[in-house]
């Protein structure tokens, strides 16, 4: 034990120094129609426009009803919804920026209208768009974008979830009748969670292992009628309905068995892959595992819709809870935003959804541009930011929800069902500890980043010299981790390969070096989206009109604190930084707390909250506005 | 920066120790039966009276109906558990480990029935029974035995949540009628989130502003008619039924106002303060702050239901989590329980679970003694705990529903509703963000901890050193933690005191310190928590049969080290840990899960859970079962 004069000592230093660093706040200057304008990267005409459409009566939220009314309702706002054409599903390969607008929209007004929505044109719609060819685009195309034939996506069975490789369903090609025969083999094999196949759907497209002139080819996508247009299910077609859920009760998600069911040859989506009349497969690409990647890989559409969702959530949630925290008073006056307490929930999930909002921008922008070479970029970003902005929301909606004490309970204020039905969000479109997966996958599987071994730890000291307001260092610290983090699960990898005698052994011990790392793994993929999201923030701010800077820069600087401080142990353990660091970084935080909390119901965080430009009628929530009229 | 050869070899020393400790798993003996009878406090009999009787198809959930439905189903199953008589709203005072064991026992079959029936007993009821004397006894408990008198508590207003003091309803008394007057001032001071009041409350609990003969007397409280037998609104109450919320629907939550209604002189609850014909105020309690004090500090079972109820539901989320974990394969025959993402997101909160489940033994022993010395360490101990086991439970059922994929959001598998139920914990009979605040008041207010000043430092190296394993290093660590918080935050407020002049300029200095770190005071109570759970564990462990101390040894043992994972950026700043033991930590937690889950679907984890004896046709879920067979 060190002596006790020694260690109270030791810790008075600390906590003078905890307020020492503390400057007295400054109300930060946000202009909120500039920087509403800088933060719609795309379609602002179309989005206010949907919007607007919103204001509907059909729209309004009802609480009350069942389940069955629920769907019901669901159905027929959708109905109204493609009436309007604000987009195209042609635009999932045309103008993805404009298809993704059209649909982020719809989760302001209800997530189940959104994923319903969602389902039919993202997973089965851009499916059809994206891997079949003229002849499917002519055949399904409009019926998807008048809904008259509501889709599915008959991917996941109750046996498969993240291993979509390993579905069991077949589709064998019958030369003699030119169809495919789909078959579900047992009840694993079934077609599990399927979106809108409940009730509604009536066109499918089925994921199944293809099977031609006795040569299995791999996954393959099949569209499948599953039920008539008079809505009675097609023939060999067994479905039952999944019921309720925790939330997202007005999708109506269902179990489809197929019992042998026969596709026309035409009807295989053959954009990478087609079978001729006489039975001869042929692919441009040659290897099945490869095949598929390309196909799976190309579907990245609905995660990074969902990413929006989880961001857009969030900004919801946070505009209401800061609204109410800084109009709420308890024990005097007092608004209860004031509080440290109130401060360390609210405000970093501000900073944090700002730095996704951008950083998604980033992406989209990607897709949009549609060069070949960005492929993968695209996929490892909206996996890594599907997880990041999806477990972010979880955490900032229960944040929101319990600063709003009962009231955020109450759905009329919108935080409490809007967190019920996007929880699903987090394992949906891929489980989120397998999307953090891929990222570090790639930094792994990186050869110039592991030929270059492990980073250089940073100097401590860095933060208490004055440098926790200096965005290169809070850059540089983000990015030491990320790259520290995967020399220390390739250094392991490689080790256990180096123990083990021949390729096959080799290849196993390294994967279970892997395996056994997975929590390390995880966390590279937290690390990688972090140091990208603040890199992409940095750059945000240079872009910015002048007046923006600031409050940008703030939010910037909140974002790499509030992460560093997440990681402070891994600093600490590392050396990157010290104790006086830990002091420093605290001081720097509650200094942008005060900044950010200033003046009151006007203060800069009440403002970059308006700035996110949710229209009254979609906040909703009475305690956004005035919470003694409830 | 440190060279990059020297972070290099630090990180790979680094890598090699993380795996280095770790042994092989070895099987940790469960006797199931005899841990399931270790676990029950009190009351088995009747507990498993009550399992039996909830096997009632009127009992067996729901999900397809709409709000009114529920809420009127949730009546009748409260009827029809009265008729059974299990236990008497008089148990509160004489039995209360009776009391709050009937109660319990409801949320496993339904949140809001177990809410309805809490509002009803634990908060009208109780209240009569603790704060009322003979009169109030013989004129309204009979009627909440028997539901004739639906109850409700009148306790929070719209403007009022966590400043209960500062209500506003006021009730003065006039002499002339005998009788007192019950009147909302203003919209802010309508009674709010009053449960049971929308539709079926017929009695309530009302605390006002006491005035007699112009002299203010703080908040009293009296029994209210607000419906008649028939359950028409008594003349003068007005009530607006609050509607929907994000869970917990089967409760008529309401607000209410009262115009002037009167109250017979005989229905101000008298054991602490009563009011004579004439108008004389007396009360052995001479001051109205310790008065209030003493009204609200008495109310603590409620507090433990709720705590009790989150310890519980978190043992479902478990037991059904748990066992899907370890029969659900995925990529080959690899239970996904095998993975160690899996089990540091359900193993740690397993060890908490128990944890709390034991410390919550302790605190009900604690109030079945009815030792007068022992009423400030059971309201600090059911706030601490109360927060820590809503807290907890909000993390454990959220990764639960996680580990479950998709069928944790299937209502069927009930992890899901129950989550969103259950939400309502964290904020409800005190905010958890006050409850922990509470905590650190009393150790700040400790006159003999303080003079002890800044404890020693525990020296570094020790977990290092082959320690991580041993109980009292722990548990020494544990009150490390809080020993240091609280002298931190006390020095902090002395030291502002020192620099003002005059009392209350002292005081008020000494406040704002406090409230400048309220971000530490939440820590202060987590420590404690943390550091009273971890001693009771050990205790607990002594006190157990033999044949059960391996397996609850490693319950406290992972206890313990992944409460001090989580505090680890505190230890390496304070010096009391450091690099070494950051990863013996890490090692002899990945130990820990070894031998917890070694041995697939009979592993001592699942084993665990089977010890909660939750039956199955309370645990419900399909995947709890045979995932196959949903």
């Amino acid at each position: 034990m060190a002596s006790a004069g020694v260690a109270s000592e030791r810790l008075q230093v600390l906590s003078r120094q905890l307020t020492a660093g503390i400057a007295t706040p400054t109300n930060l200057p946000v202009n909120v129609v500039e920087l509403r304008n800088f933060l719609i990267h795309d379609n602002k005409e179309m989005r206010e426009a949907i919007f607007d459409f919103l204001k509907d009566d059909l729209y309004k939220p009802n609480h009350y009803q069942g389940l069955m009314e629920f769907r019901e309702q669901t159905l027929q706002r959708l109905k109204k919804f493609v009436v309007q054409k604000f987009f195209s599903v042609r635009d999932y390969t045309n103008d993805p920026r404009r298809f993704i607008a059209a649909l982020e929209c719809l989760m302001y007004a209800d997530y189940s209208l959104a994923i319903k929505a969602g389902v039919h044109f993202t997973l089965c719609g851009g499916t059809i768009a994206k891997l079949g060819t003229a002849y499917h685009h002519a055949k399904y195309l409009p019926g998807i974008d008048d809904l008259t034939l509501p889709g599915c996506f008959g991917m996941t069975e109750l046996g498969h979830g993240s291993n979509v490789m390993g579905i069991e369903t077949t589709a064998v090609y019958d030369k003699a009748a030119q169809q495919f025969v789909i078959n579900t083999p047992n009840d694993e094999a079934s077609k599990y969670w399927i979106g809108g196949s409940g009730q509604h759907g009536k066109v499918c497209a089925v994921f199944a292992q293809l099977t031609v002139n006795g040569q299995w080819q791999g996954p393959h996508v099949f569209v499948v009628r599953i039920r008539d247009d008079s809505g009675r299910l097609m023939p060999g077609v067994r479905i039952a309905d999944q019921g309720p859920k925790m939330g997202l009760n007005g999708v109506d998600n269902g179990r489809i068995w197929f019992d042998s069911v026969r596709v026309a040859r035409e009807d295989m989506l053959d954009a990478f892959a087609s079978v001729s009349p006489d039975g001869t497969y042929s692919s441009s690409i040659p290897s099945v595992s490869q095949r598929f990647g390309t196909v799976v890989g190309g579907l990245t559409t609905g995660r990074v819709l969902i990413a929006a969702g989880g961001v857009d959530a969030a900004k919801v949630a946070l505009t209401i809870a800061i609204r109410y925290g800084c109009s709420r008073t308890q024990f005097g006056d007092r608004p209860i935003m004031d509080y440290v307490t109130h401060q360390a929930r609210l405000l970093p999930p501000l900073a944090q959804t700002y730095a996704l909002h951008l950083a998604l921008g980033h992406l989209k922008g990607l897709m949009a541009a549609k060069r070949p070479a960005d492929a993968k970029a695209i996929h490892v970003l909206s996996s890594g930011l599907k997880a990041a902005a999806t477990w972010g929301r979880v955490e900032a909606m229960q944040d929101c929800r319990e600063c709003c004490g009962g009231m955020g309970f109450l759905s009329a204020n919108k935080i409490g069902p809007l967190m019920t039905d996007m929880n699903v969000d987090v394992t949906f479109e891929g489980d989120n500890t397998v999307m953090m997966q891929q990222v570090a996958r790639s930094l792994l599987e990186d050869k110039s980043m592991l030929a270059r071994g492990a980073p250089a730890v940073p100097a401590p000291g860095a933060l208490a010299a004055g440098r926790a307001t200096c965005s290169r260092t809070l850059q540089s610290l983000l990015g030491f981790r990320e790259s520290a983090l995967t020399a220390q699960v390739a250094g392991e990898m490689a080790a256990a390969a180096a123990r083990a005698e021949g390729a096959a052994a080799k290849a196993t011990a390294s994967a279970a070096a892997f395996d056994r790392q997975l929590d390390v793994v995880v966390s590279i993929g937290w690390a990688s989206v972090e140091r990208f999201c603040h890199e992409n923030f940095l750059k945000e701010v240079e872009r910015a009109p002048v007046s923006l800077r600031p409050a940008l820069a703030s939010l910037a600087q909140l974002y790499a604190l509030s992460r560093i401080q997440r990681s402070l142990a891994f600093y600490l353990t590392t050396g990157a930084l010290n104790r006086d660091d830990a002091v420093a970084l605290r001081a720097a935080t509650a200094n942008l707390y005060g900044s950010l909390t200033a003046g009151g119901p006007r203060c800069a965080a009440v403002q970059l909250c308006d700035a996110f430009g949710i229209p009254d009628h979609l906040l909703q929530a009475p305690i956004a506005f005035d919470w003694r009229k409830v």
